[in-house]
């Protein structure tokens, strides 16, 4: 039994309510007007429009003292307060994956400082990487935001920081997903 | 569709015969007397008697000198003169998993050489590493080797000198399989 596998099913009802989809790069998905999550199952309860499954795993690029740092500060999924929320589902490029683990450790955090920039943004925004390249996706991961409406613009600037990266240059498909509870 | 998943069916019949299984740790796996790799598939031809479903991925802990060095050396699986072969499913413990990116790559290579061990036995061993771990399998990883007859020994050694690292100290279920073409 996996407990770690979800399914994100975008449909005509759910627990989000989607206000807008913007297709960054790449192929667009089709609009939709909920989302739901759940526990990924063999018979699902229903299939929506589109489904995408993820799973979280273990860190990849955080080293001790990162982790650590991010488990004293960080908020968990769930929060009352937490009524906005993004999907951004993301595409690396085959030269992203063919590195070796140094190279795109160097990338990731000595010349785009990825988990020093979250840092910055915890506790306010939770959030939560699914991993999907491996399982025949058509995405590499779906990323989760989830925060208070009144960070919004918190938020906003996360993303333009991470967006202008060197990492970022290695994204070919990426879609913005926003989402309110409904 | 995913092309990267393969199933290890253990039964009546298959391309490889099993001579043996060696519990090394943790519960075992019922005899078989086949095994059979193939893509994954929903519908299966044959369940067999156990399956084990693994899928190949980017690298995580070499780095550049050390994936270029082994690209250089290793051969591919499948060669005439390999008629043996191990498939060698393990489980590593929670506590290697709860480790950091730089903790774990520090125990797998600066204390227990895995590469630079393995290394040694290319081109002679051909080997693949399957993942499991994140999608509800029993092991972490199904491990499985490619050898002539005349390397038998290289091989021993090879698993040998892997047994008594410090990183075999993670390891909490291990099953050794070993099987020769029919």
């Amino acid at each position: 039994m996996t407990n770690n596998t979800f399914d994100f099913i975008g449909g005509e009802n759910g627990e989000w309510k989607v206000i807008s989809i913007n297709t960054l790069c790449g192929a667009s998905l089709e609009p939709v007007q909920y989302l739901d999550i759940l526990p990924n199952l063999k018979n699902l309860p229903r299939n929506g429009i589109w489904k995408l499954t993820g799973f979280t795993s273990n860190v990849r690029y955080a080293e001790k003292e990162e982790r650590e740092k991010l488990i004293a500060v960080q908020e968990d999924l769930g929060r009352s307060l937490a009524t906005c929320a993004a999907l951004i589902p993301i595409r690396k490029k085959e030269s992203w994956w063919t590195m070796a683990q140094d190279e795109r450790r160097k990338i990731f955090e000595s010349k785009s400082h990825h988990t020093e920039t979250g840092l910055k943004y915890l506790p306010a925004i939770a959030r939560r990487l699914y991993h999907c390249r491996d399982i025949g996706q058509p995405f590499d991961f779906l990323t989760w935001f989830e925060y208070a409406q009144e960070d919004s613009d918190k938020f906003e600037e996360l993303l333009f920081s991470l967006r202008k990266t060197e990492e970022w240059k290695y994204i070919d498909r990426e879609i913005d997903i926003r989402l309110v509870k409904v």
